[in-house]
């Protein structure tokens, strides 16, 4: 459980945690794989999500996971870049997080993923929450928490030894 | 400035927080690029620390320095792999740290940078210090911080309105 006074302090920056669908690249599951490698050596992220036609959020696909497809055991082999389309080789293996966010569950996940998907309740994509923006929030709670509270230590139970 | 009590919280987890040297994949800056292109697909991080001769730490190269550097306007021109080397791609603007850890700034960092590099005093390459053990230590905070302590509010100067 994390306490009120931490959990106010990292939804301070709350409105600014998503970024929006529209702001985000994305691919879809039926292009092919060079048009995903496109997008992706255009953008700052290393992996971007993958929407199908009707606008849901079905996995993620990284650089890694093409140039993998692209490698025929020793030698690059360029024509699986147009045979193969990204649901062929996307991860589909993702936790995702909907809105009011529980702070708690995105810091969990945080530590394995370098951004979180936002669904709406129907699984529409509405965007990502970043490492970054988590980590701002950090900042802010750890410069402003003994500003604003004065912690005194707990009396902790005794341990018996032996 | 972060107060004591969230200080020690944070790096009660310190002695985790460097992944060493010999643990982490890097290359030299000599290499050329088909051998980055193969490291690079091989390890879980999308940009790597480049060493000189020396072991010194010299720049990060990733993924995206290495297919940007392939494309030839519009298509892929392997040649490139083999005729440009690490360095002529890396990325040379990055910060690194030193222990003992300043957890202040490595927060700061964290806040753009998925891994800060940590070099010993003569700059030779020691490690890395990566968002997923800062988030690590995070949620140790957050989620021991109102249990070992009592936060008081603390009086606010009245501000003037009007």
């Amino acid at each position: 459980m994390i306490g009120n006074a931490v959990k106010t302090l990292l939804l301070n920056n709350e409105d600014s945690f998503l970024i929006p669908d529209e702001k985000v690249a994305h691919v879809m599951d039926t292009n092919p794989l060079n048009h995903a490698l496109l997008v992706l050596t255009k953008v700052r992220y290393t992996r971007i999500p993958v929407l199908n036609r009707e606008g849901e959020f079905v996995g993620l696909i990284g650089l890694s996971d093409i140039v993998n497809a692209m490698f025929d055991l020793t030698e690059i082999d360029p024509d699986n870049l147009t045979d193969l389309c990204v649901r062929d080789v996307m991860d589909t293996e993702v936790d995702t997080i909907t809105q009011p966010y529980d702070i708690e569950y995105i810091l969990h996940l945080s530590v394995d993923s370098p951004f979180i998907p936002v669904v709406d309740s129907d699984n529409h994509f509405a965007g990502i929450v970043t490492r970054k923006e988590i980590l701002k929030s950090v900042n802010h709670l750890v410069h402003t928490l003994e500003n604003e509270y004065t912690l005194t230590e707990k009396k902790q139970p005794e341990r018996k030894i032996g």
